[in-house]
């Protein structure tokens, strides 16, 4: 998010959850008088935002779990069908970046292996991948809630459990890439503080290493935010890019086109 | 194991872990008044069995945490270059099945992706895996320990660490089947109870899906153990094969050949 795909003004899972849950609402009558799903059912995002990462997490619970593997897939699949960004009017799924297309073609080209390395779901970001980045969903690691194989009237299947599994943002980064892909990076490109572990992990390595962000500098385009935003926060990663020889993009300055055509 | 390499009379990993506390011993004095070290080092093997899966744990926590992830695989790979199996006399790296090497190449010239599904260590199989059977690392599943980015003398990097993660086996394998490929299987190969879950969740798949298991029954060219095995046990699934669709592929009718040659 904001380094593939739009994370401005907010996170696209995040609105997918948010809607899933006015989806759930009618076989859910208790959350019309229980918080945060009160708050947010009656468009009141002001107490849901007070209601903090123990509101959020109920939410995001409520609206991922309880169900199969396949079945969370179609519901991730249908909503990105049809959800559009409110100010850029691309369908979310669309809202992505054409210069990390073209590096992303351009590494491929060049026989790197390329991968999606998100603090967000892995599950939420699997069914759009390949189309939109090419990259298939083995290659994208991300964060995830547990998920158990259980036995059901007879059939077996993946249920999504209401529990968090694994954090892949700040220092669980570098974590999901020794799980998942079990090489270091030569290059990972990020956009927030969130991203600094996963890029120190990457430079580290022996030879040549690349780390680089892209720093949110076009309110025209797309939008301009850094140091205070309440999504992908960019500031620790700025002051100490210098004196780390990271790559710091401008949006602004450094990208011709910002989205596909 | 058992099913792209030999398992039998002992897990590879263990046997890994066995060499380990001996090369460390000289470090942790305390090991020879503490059980289940003292009897592996002193080769009592039945006193480090009644030990039981604590016992076990302990043993593969001393040998598989407390370094970095580059050390393991150091480690590994090392060990893995002048280890050999007793009676087979080949590395235990090259004591892979040929007809398997044929099937995974068959699978790859008709646009199949093939990946590893194992009980054993995810990073403990990697170092090996795109040499023996041209699977590379990312697409290696197993069980592991946790990890963790930590920083210790201004340096950061990834830390074994002494506690289980993920056990991938038995239930565990379409759990992490879902996490780390994202995709139903169309085709799952097998050689346990242990994989029964895994192949059901193949099988449960929408179109033709195929679940085999390999039968260890050439006490000859290889072993011969299924229902009472202390590795490997094959016996509900030998009993629910033919009702459920499964094929059982018997190594010594079945395989012309074992090994490479």
């Amino acid at each position: 998010d904001g380094t593939l795909w739009v994370e401005y003004p907010m996170y696209t899972q995040v609105l997918f959850a948010f809607d899933r849950i006015k989806t759930l609402a009618p076989q859910h009558p208790e959350w019309k008088t229980t918080q945060p799903f009160k708050a947010l059912l009656a468009g009141d995002m002001k107490t849901v935002g007070a209601s903090g990462m123990k509101g959020v997490t109920e939410i995001v619970m409520a609206s991922h779990a309880g169900m199969t593997g396949d079945e969370f897939e179609q519901e991730v699949t249908k909503w990105l069908a049809t959800a559009r960004h409110p100010k850029l009017g691309c369908l979310y799924k669309e809202c992505i970046y054409q210069p990390q297309l073209e590096l992303l073609a351009y590494l491929r080209a060049n026989e790197f292996k390329t991968f999606i390395v998100s603090g967000g779901g892995i599950q939420f970001m699997r069914p759009m991948t390949m189309k939109a980045y090419g990259i298939p969903p083995w290659q994208v690691v991300g964060s995830s809630i547990v998920s158990e194989f259980k036995t059901k009237d007879g059939k077996s299947d993946i249920i999504r459990m209401p529990k968090i599994d694994f954090i892949d943002d700040k220092a669980g980064k570098p974590v999901g890439i020794y799980g998942h892909i079990g090489v270091r990076p030569i290059l990972a490109f990020g956009n927030a503080d969130a991203d600094m572990q996963m890029i120190e992990y990457t430079r580290a390595g022996e030879g040549r290493r690349l780390g680089l962000f892209v720093h949110h500098t076009d309110a025209d385009r797309e939008y301009a935010y850094d140091r205070k935003s309440h999504v992908g926060v960019l500031d620790k990663a700025l002051d100490q890019a210098k004196a780390n020889d990271w790559i710091i993009v401008d949006m602004k300055k450094d990208w011709r086109s910002v989205f596909p055509d």
